[in-house]
């Protein structure tokens, strides 16, 4: 008796962990709806044909005309495929705009008799949101510093001088992300920390592990109780050459030139469209990425394929004859980038009895998925890693605590589960908000497993629930 | 006391799979030293350093002059390093040239009076091996199939046309291997096939999952008791286009021509080097990949990466200060694109007491790792998987049974297992065997991974035994 414990208990323990949770029939039917879903994906390659619509329509940077052009290419998508009720979300945006002229170049103080130099150029481009230098630009001395910390303990020396922010993302972490959250704070509160010290400028080392001549742009942010200063990226090789410069002739100055400027807000909307559950029409499973994108490239990666995944993954849950119990509903987010006010407004918003039950965002690229973020309590988390077992096929099984998406975080303030997309990170920062993020960087499969993997979660979460 | 045994049977179980193999205090230090080559890897990038000197070299086909200068720079680049024994091993390989010339154009029976098209011509390339087509081409119509039988079946319409493979890879398999091996007989064997009913060529779609104009060269074969006849690749929007214009004019006939050729065999050379164990120099453990690739393109991924992946693993693990008990060498194979010799010629070396304990292969290009395949006996693959543990941190960590690599196959045949490193697949066949299978595709840090896995099991394979 006791023996036979000891082995129904070892049993259960060698047992793969679905069939601790997950009844063997739904394991199986659920199996077989995944594979048929990867595969047809897969096939279809949809999400890449829609992908190369999207960014035909070119960048778009909240408030452009292009993205308004976007908001209408996304709900004639989801109307062609039949979704229902396809509808814009109206929220109001931010207009930045960077203007024709970003320029910098180094002022030597020996040989050319502090000249502007004619012959040589650093590549830079403005940081979203930043204010402009005026007709003149500005010319000043550079101050390189690595951290804030080390810019406090220069204080003294800042005073009228360019912040030259050159901490490098660190190349040896395991992910990019990990890499960029180090150092974008730079990016993000340069502007405020020169200006602190009475600096009239930052300049950023772009967010990238790449050494290459190509600027990253992205978003910085001003405060009300310190002046503004005009904040720009130089691309990597710039910001070692600029180094090298400053380690040669530390008296150089440098002179740069934006035109960018922050215009009246503008109308623009969030895209939505949904399969209603056919139960429980009220509780909703929300599937999402960001329609806007930066003003470089054509937001390929980021996050054109978050939006076309999101309606692939509705149009493979259709097409494919399934009709979950409760509704899914893709979100094309509006204003990710410099504002996250889609976000805001899509979980501001009244909507009566619905109930949101999880909200998963594609917003990390293109990728192949390596599986999903949560965040959520620990009960819904478990309950959504029972799940795991669905994407084992495809390697992308790994359901991990910690992740979710920007805009779908005003929804998990509100206590919704947030699931993120992880997908493989090493080459996200190559082309991450800048020129190089464009179509051709993204591969068909890569894009088609990730939209699959959505509908398979999206599908098992709005039949099975929380 | 039986509650007790159930708590440790319960304890035991929960625990990961490592405790159960792998001792406690080994885990950890191996697992610190795993960290430490991962980050190291990522954060000297010295593969994709090798990989640019290498690729500058331009394609290494077997017995072509660049090829002899990879030889001439492997052996540089090991002997930089300090390793040991660097050094030649001597192989004769075939030398196919493709020559200046491969032309096809469609001679339409209406319209143009049979002439052949000036205006109109197809993406193709002689595949590896074939036999030229002489001065004049060759002018046929056309048999389109699919499949050898259906081939068969059409027996009697085939004498005297071009037969022309039309098979595409199926997009909708999760991986791009399983695709290319439902597909590549077509490459391998058209000739064959095709003589064999009468047919006077063999033209092959392209083996990638892609729709693009670029045709994908890789091994053809004859055989002794069939007639030799020329065969190319087409690209797969050629194929296409092909299919297409072959439906509107069944009549219409291919001008093909081909100026390839094969040569007098080459003295080449494998090219090795170690770092020899301090307690068992006789047990070796080795790693490599091929130094020749297709004549289009410059290799990169095929395999420029596993050589580069293999210096630079024994780089990883010497700067690292570990010193293996056993030998762990690098292996440069020649010629396991159209040949082979090099595989065969190491393994059938004489080596006196020396004991190949297991040999790991970087060959399916310098993506993101996701684990390794063994072909062993399965009490080695035990062995070899108690390691998983190691490859967590980067999700490499799946050790599946199955899975080489050419080079190594002929070891593996006498009883040593074979271990391919497993990476990422949708985007190799983008680039395989292909003109743009150039070092631009190679992500840096996804190549250093791989270098950083395969150091990390073959120091431990050489440590610890198999």
């Amino acid at each position: 008796m006791k023996l036979s414990i000891i082995f129904i208990l070892v049993f259960l323990l060698f047992e793969p962990a679905r069939s601790q949770q997950v009844n063997g029939d739904s394991a199986q039917a659920y199996s077989r709806v995944a594979q048929s879903i990867f595969e047809k994906s897969l096939r279809d390659s949809y999400s890449h044909a829609l992908l190369l619509e999207l960014t035909d329509i070119g960048p778009r940077l909240s408030g452009s005309a292009q993205a308004a052009s976007a908001v209408e290419w996304a709900e004639r998508a989801m109307r062609h495929l039949g979704f229902d009720n396809v509808r814009l979300e109206p929220v109001k945006v931010p207009r930045w705009v960077r203007g024709d002229v970003e320029e910098a170049r180094p002022v030597f103080s020996r040989g050319a008799n502090g000249s502007i130099s004619s012959d040589s150029t650093y590549s830079i481009c403005a940081l979203g949101g930043s204010i402009g230098t005026g007709e003149d630009g500005i010319m000043a001395e550079v101050l390189e510093v690595r951290t804030f910390d080390e810019l406090h303990s220069l204080n003294e020396q800042a005073a009228g001088k360019i912040i030259f922010f050159n901490r490098p993302m660190d190349r040896s972490k395991l992910t990019t992300f990990e890499a960029y959250g180090g150092a974008v704070n730079q990016r993000g509160s340069g502007a405020i920390e020169a200006a602190a010290v009475g600096g009239v400028a930052a300049l950023v080392r772009s967010m990238t592990t790449r050494i290459d001549d190509i600027p990253h742009t992205g978003a910085m942010h001003y405060t009300d109780s310190i002046p503004k200063v005009p904040a720009a990226a130089i691309s990597t090789m710039d910001a070692d050459a600029l180094s090298a410069a400053l380690q040669k002739d530390p008296g150089m100055k440098l002179w740069m030139k934006l035109s960018c400027e922050t215009l009246p807000d503008v109308e623009s909307a969030n895209v939505v469209g949904e399969i209603i559950g056919w139960e429980k029409p009220d509780e909703v499973v929300v599937i999402g990425g960001h329609l806007d994108s930066w003003d470089k490239g054509t937001g390929a990666h980021d996050d054109g394929a978050g939006c076309v995944q999101s309606i692939d993954a509705l149009r493979l849950i259709k097409e494919s004859g399934l009709k979950p119990r409760r509704t899914i509903r893709a979100v094309m987010f509006m204003n990710e980038e410099n504002g996250l006010r889609g976000g805001i407004a899509y979980a501001a918003k009244d909507r009566g009895n619905e109930k949101h039950i999880a909200a998963i965002e594609s917003d990390a690229g293109g990728f192949a998925p390596r599986g999903f973020g949560v965040s959520s309590d620990s009960v819904s988390f478990e309950k959504i890693r029972k799940w795991e077992f669905l994407f084992a096929d495809i390697e992308a099984d790994r359901i991990r605590k910690g992740g979710g998406g920007a805009d779908i975080s005003p929804l998990a303030q509100k206590g919704v589960p947030a699931i993120g997309l992880r997908v493989d990170s090493h080459r996200y920062f190559d082309y991450h908000h800048s020129a190089t993020d464009t179509f051709d960087k993204v591969n068909e499969r890569e894009l088609a497993l990730g939209a699959a993997a959505m509908a398979i979660l999206s599908y098992v979460l709005a039949e099975e629930g929380l």
